[in-house]
């Protein structure tokens, strides 16, 4: 390995900048090895798997302070000129198990060579993921029976993953060892396996194998199970590459729009948790086919799922009723990371034993959905404070930074969801998602989900004529509040002013309190005083919950806002903070994170360590009860209130007029982040 | 704990002798624990269970050094009242997490309050076996849920569990987490677990739970599969005591009568092995639901069972096609000993998450059964030499000591089995199983299965004209040649001495051989030269194969001889001896061992240990080929002769006469092991 004489040939490799000096003759995998240097290879350097490529560099390259001639590395070898003959080889490639040092030499391992590939996420910020998947594939070449020396397939597959991989202690799944036989004769003693690393470092399992080389691949399901959609993305094992996302309804819906809906129907029925538990898998399954079906593999190249949730959502694919997570104090019955082959949860559109692994449940409320937004967003490696909101019918929000991390939820009720609004709806074409009101007239404009134009663009009427105006989104429901307060329709306490009517047909009397009319069409949308109030008092509940964690934290100000789910990500952040909804922030530092509870699953998917990353966060993480917080009815009283240009929002005092198109901040409205105002309460 | 302070009291535990100093007031269970005395408890202490029962004995102890007075335990509390007055507490009975030291005292710990209860074994030889069963019971409390501080509720079950019990690093099996929230209310948080503990000290695994203090008990199934009967013993977890036992003809006779036929039935139908592995399961699921209708327990108490069998029926038994196992190289699928589901390998007539072992294999040819007969026997732990013959269609021979184990398989054949014998036929009601030919007249008596009297007793007509006399059983074969050779029926080669023709009518001329007649009724029983040819083949077969691995250990005789299985229990040793199966020994020390098999399966369930110990001593066992050996063909040619009242076997020189009732020895005819003959080839 590495040695010191000085007369052996000066190996460097790059990006790595890892070097020392080999025998002529050693092969370039071997100096990787024994260096470290992440350089990939299923076949084990025997020139199969082709993984292992390289580039050597030839010329000067003083900064390495040597000299590559051609002759650095051995010729071409009959195995390298067979595979390029027969799969290709890239221009200057050559396989690292078969080129011998020769010489001083500087050797780049391309990015496709490393075992710990960078995964580039498609998400704004382009973060990147290291794949090391918990299910990895090995080839091995098995010794053949001995009458001599008996011993089983088994024991001589496992001791040659041994001595082969450095494998040690592991055991087989009871279909590796009905199938061994046959396949290991039909392969003529070689195999590829796939081998799962359970939990904690808990023994590798043989899963899965094939006669010789596979040249194919393995795949894995990140599924996010939310409340309303059942989210799937397939990514292939061997390359982290997304290669089929699909998404379905949650079949739970039937049994009740809201989470607390279904937990009531499970209270009143005794098959109803089972019911529910049945749907949700059933949508699993399905979407397993739609993403398979889509990137054209069978479902059982799929080994690995990875399910993310809130609490609710987690208990009944899990199989347990949910009825503990409706009234206080909100037990669940497990909440740690766990894993389970698929098909003892009912999921049986994979490999026959396909493994999953479930994230862990922060709280009763604040579930693995939440711990899957911490590990996509990763608060716990920043020195800012970042305060991450998850609405749905109770908001999940974490706030904090590397040294301590608060979660709590919220009980906003479904208003943000369009229930509890007399026009709300769920998002879906034809609902209304934005809208401006001329402070002036008090005129609205809107734009619609499904189509491009605003309400006031030509084209517009004839573009939506198919699936018409038919109601406020979640989103929609937001902005129209916020610029009713910016158009001064509602005053500081949320009422309808009754004294514009003169003014403007826009503002009418229903019984006595007054409404506001959005749209006049087939159906009548309008935003009534009995919304306001709705959307009031779950915009106070959100904002006190922040306001809680900010006290316990000792807090004033936070440095950056993440807006996290499928609601998040449409949510204006700039209507948001007129709301009132969040706490004041630099507008450029709130930002959307679109899915991140399906990020974290696709995460937990592609790199084991982060699986016990984010249980270690999560058992770290300080649960603030909102119900036993005195402090959350005071700022709920006092977050009631929809504020517009004046405290606590200083920022938006130099903002006269909300552009279209949120969240990109208006121009040069920045001014770093908040830091500086941070005080802790505790030393 | 125990202290050296001399004015505390001196408590003594008998059996164990095990003693220290305590303070006053400290409990006799919290003495025994810091002592390390054997006493049970499942409540942990909390007089509850009343497993920690203990009687303190008063008066003069001189050999302990100390006199105890009345006053040396502490006065009868409330606990132990009401438990004696619900449940009853035997006279001088205390429970010893109540009773507390008060003085010097010597309390006796009774053998059913031990936690590793001796569990004696119904053989002749009273063996005892620990009782450590790999699933157990625990009783916990649990914290209740609190909102302050959420956790979820298999998080404190475990927290209490190792807390309460020490026990770290568990896990819970998805069907507890599913049953936890409602089992722990209705318990009022108290609760009762059963946790099963993988092989080699894996992590625990809580498999099954009760409210509150369960006050039944767990039971496991052990199972010999044979290739002719599959054998069921249900055994209680927590006394070790049997409390059913039930046996069922291995349904795959249907496929083939003998293990080859069942090979060859699966090498020529795509469908065989799956047919032939329903149908040992069925009939496992059947025998479940026998003993536990039996014993008057759902099948569901069930929680562990242990398999043995040859290693064609333990493949079959997991789902594994056997045809590797049908030709050289005799390969396994796996051969170690293995944990899974029951419901995995198709066993259902247990709780749904039982959990099964099945014993290592040996090799291709030498099973588990014959590691099972290993564990019962425990030869490694033994200074003398033992043959142990099992046999079968194939012998499965092992000897050896504790300084090294030897093992083979010797083709015999199914002769011994009855098949390819004119009148063969198994063991069952009508068959003859012991035979005596008179020297002079040649005249032969016998007894059949199912009759007690001999053929010339009073009354065996009648007794047997239900049965009628159908043919002969393997062990009546093995008498009725070395009968004929006794008799000189036969000659040393083992021909059928035609010239007697004219002095009886037993023998008389079958083609250009002779046969003789046993019996003429509705069926003709006799013994042709075929059939002595048969199983002269045979008996060879199996000679050659101990003398092979006497050879191999460098021994000329051996010390005891243990005839195991189903069919060696009924051979006489004696007439093995002059047919010249097995090789000379002191008669007195060739013993049947029953069905150490099955014995090797019931440790196996009720101890844990003894898993690690077989499955070590099987990767020791040296594993010799007789195909591979030159002189094994030597040996089996020079074995065929019928040697009677000369060499080999000089003890039978001296015996005019073999008693009618083996296997018990001609009183005095003993002198010893033969030990002193013994040498070691290799040093």
């Amino acid at each position: 390995m590495p040695d010191g004489n000085t007369l052996h040939p000066l190996v460097v490799f790059t990006p790595s900048g890892k070097r020392g000096r080999f025998p002529v003759g050693t092969p370039v995998l071997q100096a990787a090895r024994a260096l470290g240097v992440d350089l990939d290879s299923v076949c084990g350097g025997r020139g199969i798997c082709s993984r292992c490529q390289i580039t050597p560099a030839f010329g000067d390259f003083p900064k390495h302070g040597l000299t590559a001639t051609d002759s650095a590395l051995s010729e071409w070898n009959r195995v390298e000129a067979r595979y390029k003959e027969k799969r290709g080889l890239r221009e200057g490639r050559r396989l690292g198990c078969q080129a011998q040092v020769t010489g001083d030499i500087v050797i780049d391992v391309p990015a496709e060579s490393q075992v710990h590939k960078q995964v580039v996420r498609k998400d704004a910020d382009d973060r990147v993921i290291e794949l090391d998947p918990s299910t990895k594939l090995f080839y091995v070449e098995v010794r053949e029976p001995d009458m001599h020396d008996p011993s089983s397939d088994l024991e001589r597959l496992i001791g040659a993953l041994s001595e082969q991989w450095m494998l040690d202690d592991l055991v087989a799944d009871l279909r590796i060892v009905q199938r061994l036989q046959p396949i290991l004769r039909e392969g003529k003693w070689c195999v590829t396996v796939a081998i799962h690393f359970g939990r904690n470092a808990a023994r590798g399992r043989i899963v899965s194998l094939w006669p010789g080389y596979y040249e194919g691949t393995i795949y894995g399901a990140a599924f996010d199970i939310g409340s309303t959609t059942v989210a799937c993305h397939l990514s292939d094992l061997r390359t982290g590459r997304t290669v089929a996302s699909s998404g379905l309804m949650n079949p739970q819906i039937r049994f009740g729009e809201d989470l607390m809906s279904r937990v009531s129907y499970s209270m009143m029925n005794p098959e109803g948790a089972g019911q529910m538990t049945d749907a949700v898998r059933e949508a699993i399954n399905a979407l397993l086919g739609q993403v398979a079906a889509q990137a054209m593999v069978p479902v059982e190249d799929i080994l690995e799922c990875t399910f993310v949730g809130n609490p609710i959502m987690h208990h009944l694919l899990l199989g347990i009723d949910p009825v503990e997570l409706g009234g206080a104090p909100f037990a669940l019955s497990a909440g740690e990371g766990m894993v389970f082959w698929a098909a003892e949860i009912g999921v049986t559109a994979t490999h026959p034993d396909a493994r999953v692994y479930t994230l862990p449940c922060i709280a009763g409320h604040v579930g693995a959905d939440a711990a899957a937004v911490i590990l996509a967003e990763e608060p716990y490696n920043a020195e800012e404070i970042t305060l991450i909101v998850d609405v749905g019918t109770n908001a999940e929000i974490v706030l904090g930074n590397r040294d301590r991390l608060l979660a709590c939820s919220s009980p906003t009720g479904p208003a943000f969801e369009g229930a509890q609004i007399s026009c709300g709806q769920r998002a879906a074409p034809g609902a209304i998602e934005r809208i401006r009101i001329d402070p002036e007239t008090k005129e609205p404009r809107f734009k619609v989900i499904g189509c491009e134009l605003w309400s006031d663009d030509p084209g517009f009427a004839k573009a939506t004529a198919e699936t018409g105006i038919t109601g406020i989104a979640g989103s929609g429901i937001i902005e129209a509040i916020a610029e009713m307060r910016l158009a001064d329709v509602i005053d500081i306490d949320g009422v309808v002013r009754g004294s514009l009517t003169t003014e403007t047909d826009r503002i009418y009397a229903e019984g006595r309190t007054f409404s506001y009319l959005i749209h006049d069409g087939a159906q009548r949308i309008a935003v009534t005083q009995n919304d306001v109030r709705a959307i009031q008092l779950a915009k106070a509940a959100l904002y006190a919950g922040c306001q809680l964690l900010m006290d316990e934290m000792g807090i004033e100000a936070v440095d950056r806002i993440t807006l996290a789910g499928a609601f998040g990500a449409h949510i204006s952040p700039l209507h948001a903070m007129v709301l009132g909804m969040i706490p004041d922030c630099a507008v450029e530092n709130v930002r959307s994170a679109g899915n991140a509870a399906g990020t974290g699953a696709r995460i937990a998917l592609l790199n084991a360590g982060k699986r016990s990353e984010i249980e270690r966060v999560v058992r770290d993480v300080e649960k603030i009860e909102t119900a036993l917080a005195p402090r959350f009815q005071d700022h709920f009283v006092g977050a009631m209130a929809v504020p517009h240009k004046s405290a606590p929002y200083p920022r938006l005092r130099t903002i006269a007029r909300l552009p279209d198109t949120p969240p990109s901040p208006p121009p040069g409205s920045g001014e770093g982040g908040t830091g500086r105002r941070r005080r802790r309460a505790r030393a």
